[in-house]
């Protein structure tokens, strides 16, 4: 298949730790299974971020220039041999992980933990802030016309929240606490309240998210006090659990969104016995935690990374209105202001929670 | 604990099949972990006229007179010993069945299936259609000031589609299925949303219903025609389903409140590979089912029988306001209208969804 | 990548219906991710037969000439691009059906239900009876030097039993019952045994299975008897349930691999409340199940559909000697003698269980 | 319920940390619901062990005099009132402790997180160390003839081991890591194996202990070394991880019954991908976890509290020859030497692995 004649693909590249440029690269060729899509709306992420100031995130380090991006939509512009599920002018969502569809958690429903996973900007895979993307046709989810790409690039970090919600196995009525109002903090809110959660609470450090977040699926704010000097994490994180637990019940699910060896451990002492803790931020690689809480009152720790058969879901619960999306883009760059985007989300500015690249 | 002085106690007794009475009963005295609670608003459900018109239902045979009535709420007056949850003039739903507490089924968290669950209403055990009620305290659950004694009711059937969606396994985004827009079917449809269903379909032969219905919490209404003279039941579930699916998608899950066998058999039809047909309603005890569609595309069918564990979720569906019941109660009676309210129900008049009686 | 040079490829086809011949094939080119079998033994399923004599099983019909077996094992003579996980000389056993690996099945770990399973021997997919087979690399496991080939053919078929152990949630400790004596029958039981079950009951109207199951897996054995001239089926299984829980408990789970609508009806009535009914036998596609049960006790009835995931528990089982399949391999053939096997299959002669056809 | 006249019941009791004696106290009248059990046979747990040499465990503090033993079987002395399941003569298991039977834990199933939970030889609950207990009937299990008492009071730590089975959802061919070869550790690897673990590793730092394991359970035994002087525990973990994964495959559940921290980090590590961590023992109450290994390879931590819904499957597992557990009754005591065996168990004599006080 050939590419789309005389277009360029205007690609956000970051060629080393804190150097992003905007080339134009050769439109992919593309193979069996794989459509062509035009990207036209791109999410930045904290991930993004991370990569282009330190160069890599654990284990996954920039080695050669790779395009950023990961939370896209766009339109189908080619068609690979092969493909039944698309055509060309079909507005898709890009779930952006291709995993090797053979091994074992592949095979079991699993494939978020497939080792051979290809996911978008994560090195040495490109990822889709560029004009042209060529993707796997099945991981592309086709939006109903009221859906929006704008929207659509959310389903993105709403995945992580699907998943957490499962992962927690969030049922109706249950009460459910989550740590960090960021965006990711805010969708784990959505998709527990999607999923039948009775009451939502959320925490955080800042107050202005918290004010954001009265009115996005949750059904009370605390704001969170920060360790007095000196004080042990334990220490404090028993203080300020008892605290909140003044105006707050024990959760069936408490979801964290911070990654902070405080915050998990408050999770733990604020679920109730038999209750879930889900890990969805990254912090410390090693913390410390209330283990003879979790044996006592047989807390279950769940580690969530990314999310798999989220994005049928996501589709229906944006098409459905089960949640709207849409109050969460706060700021929109072009593509050849991608760096100036990329600054925005940095330094945090104007009480930023998404900050979207389009075009 | 001797009973309120001066009291009296009517109570809505079926002395044998299509005798109603009215008569004053000694207000009961309380055991251990027993509190006497004021009622003062029940729901008739089809099973109390069942057992008027027809003295029984399957092995459950009215052999003395007995009290009708299961769907209640009220107000404690009196606390036996041992009561630690409740205090008098607490304001509490009423959750009808009291289980052995100590078999297999009860010890691992079914406790519906306790083979000695004395059920109010289901003979020999008396209902609530009385003004004064014996009930062990840990079945009775206190609600919040801003949900009615009226709507608390209600958390009765709301149960049932509280533990069909539990059943059924439902998810966020799920498409789901109802035959039957009768009150159980209209709350399984509304359980259903509360767990996240992304679209929930309702199928009736009676216009009026799927009228109601369009109004609460479904997303499609589908009005089943009646089978040709002469065509046989599983000829005609073919054809109808085969009819539905040009409008409506296969589904996560179904969940059929009719017990007639051709709902049944559509059920599966309509079912997903690996989805889910609960079982609600009650009709022939035998019933012939499309077996092979059952084995190739592995779904599961799934008996209810009654609920177990939902009314602290019913009363938190009707706190948050996740479930609002009100819509559903269509005329309201006095107790000493109590035979009057159940010639309404009889009658199927004036489009009554659910009848109550109150005072 | 080229065939091994001067081979010849014999494969037993089937023609049309009661057709049998053996043709020289030619030795299939390898794809990506393919790797080349030379088949050593395989297990004569009573699918094949049933091709053989009438053409086709429901919607599967012969529509051209097809290779028929699917239960096979052999030596890998070569090896396709991108393959990683085996080399020439490995033995295997071959899972024999290929998943589309991107539907929603598929992705979900139910590949089973995949809609684009192309099965080995299921018109119009040629099937393993023959020298060479082309196979996806990643559904062909490796096998530990002390399983032999010959044993590992049979994992196809345990992989039924594992599937049904797996729907049936069967624990330690349980009571499993088990309709049918047969190989699938069999496997089932010790799949059970294998899962922890406590007691195994195995049910058959044949008494020299009986006598056979007494040494395989199985704690009890209970002779079916036939139903009385002119007695309805429901009649004869309460009948016959009631005799049989003279002497046995209620089972956990129960395991249907007949297929008859008595057998299921009994099924269900032998099922504990809150039990489990799995459908592993085909018989009649429409049948009269006891609902009343199904409901009042909440017995789950679960269809099974070939399995998924079973392979490398399989290979594991016959490893670690968790389960023994030998004793079922009662007679062998050499690969031009296949018609011969196949009239010894068809006749049932000296109390065949599994009969192979090796070479 | 009068008592059996002129019987004496001699009580094993400690009095305060470190001070035991052997004391007669009445025989307890029955109330409803209750038998009373002539106590033939008891084992001394770890936790007997600690209440006599600290006076008590976390929040649990002796405050009183309290009768010491918690896993024991007996015969049926006398029956209370109310009392169907069991008569005068029955041989009986005893689970130890009796919960409320009405809060959300019990009644969801999970009763041993019931917080009103009665727990035999917990302050301030009398222990089973007696000549007769008064328990609660549907606690007690009865015994086929050919379990002996002294068997079946290993139930009680066998239902550890069942419980952790169930929490890991150990399946067939599931390979599976213990840490700690004690007598819990073993029998956690023989529930794992009746519920048809593949592969079981244990490892531990002594010996002796790991060559009882050979013969028991398991099929692989791994000599932890001690860390080196001054080597953190993490980086101790990772080495130590490693050089075990030079021989053993990552687990699909590992099991710790060492409770330290070194374990219970090296348990995280030998996890695969999807895996479960299951807590038994009981170590610090804070710890440092490889949390990112939590998170990128999503392990569920479980912790275990006791057990529930255990017993009837315990019974079903010595009955059926699953599980042996005479080989771990390696030394016996008379009740009047009841110090003496506490010492042997302090001294840890003789290789003794379960030490048991009788008559």
């Amino acid at each position: 298949m050939s590419p789309p004649q005389g277009e360029i693909n205007q690609c956000v590249i970051l060629r080393e730790k804190n150097d992003i440029v905007l080339e134009n690269r050769p439109i992919p060729q593309l193979d069996n299974g794989d459509v062509l899509i035009n990207i036209k709306a791109t999410g930045i992420c904290g991930s993004d971020i991370h990569y282009w100031l330190h160069g890599g995130i654990g284990d996954f380090q920039l080695k050669a220039p790779m395009v950023l991006g990961h939370e896209s939509a766009g339109i189908v512009a080619k068609v690979g041999p092969g493909v039944k599920n698309l055509k060309v002018g079909d507005r898709v969502a890009l779930e952006p992980g291709v995993c090797c569809r053979m091994c074992e958690q592949c095979k079991k429903g699993r494939y978020n933990l497939c080792p051979e996973m290809a996911f978008a900007a994560t090195p040495p895979i490109d990822g889709t802030l560029c004009n042209y993307y060529k993707h796997a046709a099945d991981f592309c989810f086709k939006l109903p016309d009221h859906v929006s790409l704008e929207e659509a690039t959310l389903i993105e970090p709403l995945s992580v929240g699907i998943h957490s919600a499962r992962r927690a196995n969030i049922k109706s009525g249950d009460h459910v606490f989550v740590f960090g109002a960021g965006p990711v903090g805010l969708l784990c809110a959505a998709a527990a309240k999607a999923a039948g959660a009775g009451h939502v609470t959320i925490a955080d450090l800042v107050p202005s998210r918290l004010e954001f977040a009265k009115n996005y699926y949750t059904d009370a704010q605390v704001l969170l006090q920060r360790p007095q000097p000196g004080e042990p994490n334990m220490e404090y994180s028993r203080r300020m659990a008892k605290e909140i637990l003044k105006t707050e019940s024990l959760a069936d699910a408490v979801i964290d969104c911070t990654g902070a060896e405080t915050c998990v451990q408050m999770s733990v002492l604020l679920s109730k016995s038999g209750g879930s803790v889900v890990l969805v931020g990254m912090g410390g690689s090693v913390q410390a935690l209330p283990i003879s809480e979790i044996s006592a009152r047989e807390v279950d720790i769940k580690g969530i990374f990314r999310y798999c058969n989220t994005y049928s879901t996501g589709v229906e619960m944006l098409a459905s209105g089960a949640i709207d999306v849409k109050p969460l883009i706060t700021h929109t760059y072009q593509l050849h202001d991608a760096v100036e985007a990329f600054k925005h989300v940095k330094e945090n500015r104007d009480g930023a929670i998404k900050v979207q690249i389009i075009g």
